[in-house]
């Protein structure tokens, strides 16, 4: 039995991960995040209320021994552009803290780290593979890319086992969610099922990485076993992904809902959300394939997974 | 008449741009550094002893409204990987601070930023271009790295406007000078033009990228003055360079100094020191070159530069 840590446990990931880790093992949990919707009614379980940037909070968490800490908490991309001072200090002061404090203890944790691929900023047209350069064009993937190169720092130290996962879109987020400006990519699922009308932000041409909630907990759970004996010095995993226009997407739930349904989606590109979110070329991760990392096998499974309510 | 500040200035790059600019202009500089060997008596100088990381020194230096920084403080990369909390607290946290100091005045400051291309990590042996990937594989390029892109993202703000420049091992430092794995590339001229034995730790065929202190001087004021409203979204310039071998370099100076000197130079090679600083491939920089940086000409005016005592 091992001691988990996770934080951002109350997030749509977050809490993917913590059914799925109570439904399948014995592990110890200690959850992590501002506040809790629904605590887990589970002896097994420890819920903290506060910021995992908080030393009283850490000191809390880390009384038991750790084996794997999850760190999923970030402020979101739009909140992080809008308030600069809080994404610095969550995403990047408070993340590298973390990693600090993990590295100080006596035997490498394995702590695996929910980046974005936020990271590359604008791509080109033409197909990308996953050694793709980053070039963050907001905040956000500014600070998930120094968080990376830290925590391979101390991984090459031998301080640390870190694992950093690019994360695609996740559908399909609460519609209540809000912050992330890839929010469509669940609204037009969710909208649909829902049968409510949808202004969409980007037209039906745009192309998005898309992984449902429970293949993104499939893969965080094998970046948690996985060895990184032979690991990248990076320690940087770009997830495999979907890469689906709106229009494929759109067909599928088409199919699933009944055409009626198609007609509640009108269309109204914003440029910028266009440009930062809906223009994914191809994606080739033949390295994160051959590691044991998966996508989503096509767009009928993902929205199937995607709509469970849980990972 | 501007105020420029320049931090690490009484190091071989600080001295060596201070001195051309007081011989060239009528700025008034402020200093900053944990001591001084020679403090200039001149009126447009101010000295201030402490570290730039301290609050205080900054309040001092910023007094005055700031037009120009040349960030040239760090911990060298030797002394950061035997001391990762200094190297850690210096070459990151404090360098991140004062950019974010910086970025909360009216106007954004120009800030050179004396990057490294230690970000590379080791290269293959096939020719590389400017936009190589970074993969550093000491702390002191990990944190160089994460640094140039949080002042590419406070460029992207409008509250900086930064401009990195990757530098290659400047020559001849001082022979006092420790901390830095390169160090092979000053000592080797020094000890050639003084007459003294020195036990090389690399081998003759080992390949370096070198660049005099007079060239790095005038990068360093290009980058202060040249227009950055085409600059790439990076904000980073990766000098153009010298590529050549130990060998090349001595035949050089035996052409200047007379064969019998050659013969004071033994090879014990270490291979850490080659694999980190030894075997870098072919660079082409035609990106840097078209926005007016450069290199020294050839191996014989990188030696007459080198061996000046100033920059």
């Amino acid at each position: 039995m091992s001691h988990i840590v996770i934080t951002g446990a109350n997030g749509f990931v977050g809490q993917g991960l913590v059914k799925r880790l109570l439904a399948q093992s014995d592990h110890t949990l200690t959850l992590i995040d501002q506040k809790f919707d629904n605590q887990p009614l589970d002896p097994r379980v420890r819920c903290i209320e506060g910021s995992f940037g908080d030393a009283a909070v850490l000191d809390a968490a880390l009384k038991i021994p750790v084996d794997t800490v999850f760190h999923l908490a970030s402020v979101p991309g739009a909140l992080a552009e809008r308030e600069p001072a809080l994404g610095y200090q969550v995403n990047l002061q408070a993340t590298i803290a973390l990693a600090h404090r993990l590295a100080a203890r006596p035997r490498p944790v394995r702590l695996v780290f929910a980046s974005s691929v936020a990271v590359y900023g604008a791509l080109g047209t033409e197909a990308v593979h996953e050694d793709q350069p980053a070039r963050p064009a907001l905040s956000y993937g500014a600070h998930k890319l120094m968080a990376e190169i830290e925590l391979a720092d101390l991984s090459r130290r031998g301080t640390l086992d870190a694992v950093s996962l690019r994360l695609p879109g996740i559908v399909a987020r609460p519609p209540s969610e809000s912050g992330h400006g890839s929010a469509f990519m669940s609204l037009v699922m969710h909208r649909i099922a829902a049968g409510q009308p949808y202004v969409c932000p980007v037209g039906q041409k745009a192309t998005a990485w898309w992984m449902s909630l429970r293949c993104c907990v499939d893969n965080l759970l094998h970046a948690a076993t996985m060895s990184t004996a032979a690991a990248p010095s990076a320690r940087v995993w770009q997830l495999p992904v979907l890469h689906l226009s709106i229009r494929e997407v759109l067909d599928a739930l088409t199919w699933r809902y009944g055409p009626q349904r198609r007609e509640l989606i009108s269309f109204s590109p914003d440029e910028r959300i266009e440009a930062l979110f809906g223009r994914m070329p191809p994606l080739h991760t033949p390295a994160a394939l051959a590691a044991g990392f998966r996508h989503d096998d096509g767009v009928d499974q993902l929205i199937v997974a995607a709509l469970q309510t849980s990972g």
